[in-house]
């Protein structure tokens, strides 16, 4: 038995025992959870100071140390946020169809737990336990892939939680942490799909595309960003320079962030010049001939740029010659996150809303709204840039399939 | 560009245009394709015997080549096939969701197109005209991929049906057909994930496992059904004994048939006793030693057989010791299909409901009623076996999917 058959069987054990669970029970152990990590703070530090230890050792970035380090302030943030994640609606359970059919037979269609979800991320270590809470939540047993950076860190909160877990009376099982993260067994987990019913990868695209190539189990893509902001030429010019200000530098490492903004022509002067002024060189801009006419730029944009997510202050600029070459450059060069139109004009906000492809199309305001939370889902557990199960931000009801039940006296065909 | 670019091109185009047609004009080109098709018949039929002396030729079985005949009859139930979908409610555009935010953003949820959409299907040219209404009257772009042995009616249905498409004034690279049906191709295709948003496999689970190996687009898995029927130490026998004989015997080629029976050590001499009396060796038993004292059997039922679709007048037969061992099985051997209960007591058939992890549970009805007409779908374009985006039975809603729709003055976070 390989170490994958080891963990899906448990899994598979621990799902059928969750399917089982009540809502009561369910929340009884997440508020284990929140208060083990809060009485296991110094622990929790103490095994990530391990993991910062050899990230500085093989040279990682201080922006990648930063997000591998938890401080006491950021595990109360984490149980506070499984606190938020007890105190939301159990979507598992919920009567979402259902009739009385001609042979009297009685039809339900009922949320249930999709089963077995495996998550794959990078060395975030709040990733483990958001995950994992989640799918605990909406009654799914989870099998945690995170990266080697972040295992010692892992390995303690994920110890935390399965013991909070055992104390609710659940399975402990139902959080499971690949500890072994070599390439080969996480080559091996995407394949598990006698195990595993969903693979949610959750990093960059280099992480998404590699799971896309190399999974026989259907994948949840989230997260890819490369979103566009679109000036029409019936735009607010000064909504526009907002909208764009926003979505940009408001926080330029985050998904929902834009790293392209099409420009109308015939407002590119005005929208240009109050753009420059506005950042005066805060943003590193690749633009083309006309923009260069009243912004500084660095160089023009090149196709590469266009398929960029820069998560930076950096943005490239193009000035289209009508909303459908704006709407042909998106649909060629966007993830499908989120895409935004400025315009005062009915019929061009109509046609953009019906012919961009994304999961958040908006009119006259900001990108930066595509957040579970923004939409009232209480929380999520990445934004889907797919259009199958999901679409844009994932939250609880998302991590969950349907069933039919049938119930009859006998019918037959 | 190769000739996967080439499709995955004009089908990105032909998406484009189709997400702005109309319910009208989507049903103009439904009517179209109806009565082209009616007037065609005899061009088909010419078409497909070039098919049928082909398979001959190749050897190919009398059975299969009656699922590749086609006659005017056929014809005729595909062009009314045509009409009912015309008549199905158009799910494109349906508001299922939506809100005002605090912040005066409002959102809606939208029913959308999921775009274009593949189909990889062997030698059932009705299949073509199915899937092709399916995928148009839901907005969608298909690329049809059906087996060498049916090409020449492949392409002459594929051709009558572009041409009643541009006579609606929709792009006729709605429904492209991909007449290079080497495997090569088929490889290519199914890696086309720049252009194709959704794979569906209609066929064998040989073809299905060899999509999910190397897709890396997005599958939905349809129609395999290992199902069962557990009679339970509480069943009615008369019941279970006719649920047994229609879920098996009534139509044992389609996947709603089941494959074994459960029974219950308690009531397993009476069960036994009875199916025997009512079959009378008409099915073959591959049975265990309890079994064969009350049943002519072939053979005890092995592992394989267990996880075996026979779609045959064959049944393996296994009694049980408990209601735990009985849903242990299915969700061990089960495709996660449909699976059915006769009892009549309601602890159990709670338990069943919730444990048993398949797409249809039924408590005393025969498992042959998981179809999308019996299910009031109207139409389906397979069932689904997989837990991710639709389950069961899929009818034009399953697919669609949606969009966040998001509009304001000018918000900014």
């Amino acid at each position: 038995m390989s170490y994958i058959d080891e963990l899906g069987t448990a899994a598979k054990k621990a799902g059928a025992a969750m399917s089982l669970a009540g809502m009561k029970q369910k929340n009884e152990a997440l508020a284990n959870i929140a208060a083990a990590l809060d009485a296991a703070a110094e622990t929790i530090i103490k095994e990530n100071k391990r993991d910062i230890e050899n990230a500085r050792a093989n040279g990682m970035s201080e922006a990648m140390i930063d997000r591998l380090t938890l401080t006491e302030a950021r595990i109360s943030g984490m149980s506070e946020g499984v606190r938020q994640v007890a105190a939301l609606k159990d979507p598992i359970g919920e009567v979402i169809g259902g009739e009385e059919l001609p042979n009297g037979l009685k039809v339900e269609k009922v949320r249930v737990p999709l089963g077995v979800i495996g998550i794959i991320f990078e060395s975030r270590p709040n990733v483990t336990v958001d995950a994992a809470v989640l799918c605990l939540k909406s009654g799914n047993v989870c099998i945690l892939r995170g990266g080697s950076d972040a295992i010692y860190s892992n390995k303690c909160l994920v110890g935390i939680m399965r013991g909070a877990i055992a104390k609710a009376g659940l399975p402990e099982d139902a959080v499971q942490l690949v500890v072994d993260t070599s390439r080969a067994v996480a080559g091996e987990l995407m394949k598990a799909d006698r195990y595993i019913d969903v693979l949610i990868p959750r990093g960059g695209g280099g992480l998404i595309r590699s799971v896309k190539q190399n999974a026989t189990i259907p994948v949840i893509q989230t997260g890819e960003g490369n979103c566009h902001v679109y000036v029409d030429r019936f735009a607010d010019i000064d909504m526009a320079v907002n909208i764009t200000d926003n979505a940009k530098t408001q926080r330029p490492s985050v998904c929902n962030a834009i790293e392209t903004v099409l420009v109308h022509k015939d407002v590119a002067e005005q929208f240009y010049t109050a753009l420059e002024k506005k950042w005066n060189g805060r943003v590193r801009i690749y633009g083309d001939e006309t923009c260069a006419k009243f912004m500084k730029t660095e160089r023009p944009a090149t196709e590469e740029d266009y398929a960029t997510e820069f998560n930076d202050y950096v943005l490239s600029v193009k000035t289209v010659n009508s909303l459908d070459e704006a709407i042909e450059h998106i649909n060629r060069y966007g993830t499908k996150h989120s895409e935004c139109i400025v315009t005062i004009n009915l019929d061009n906000a109509e046609k953009f809303r019906r012919c961009v492809d994304a999961a958040a199309v908006y009119v006259n305001a900001s990108t930066r709204f595509t957040d579970g939370f923004e939409f009232g889902l209480g929380a999520e557990i990445g934004i889907s840039t797919q259009k199958l199960h999901a679409r844009g931000p994932m939250g609880l009801r998302e991590l969950t399939t349907y069933k039919y039940l049938i119930s009859g006296n006998g019918q037959i065909r």
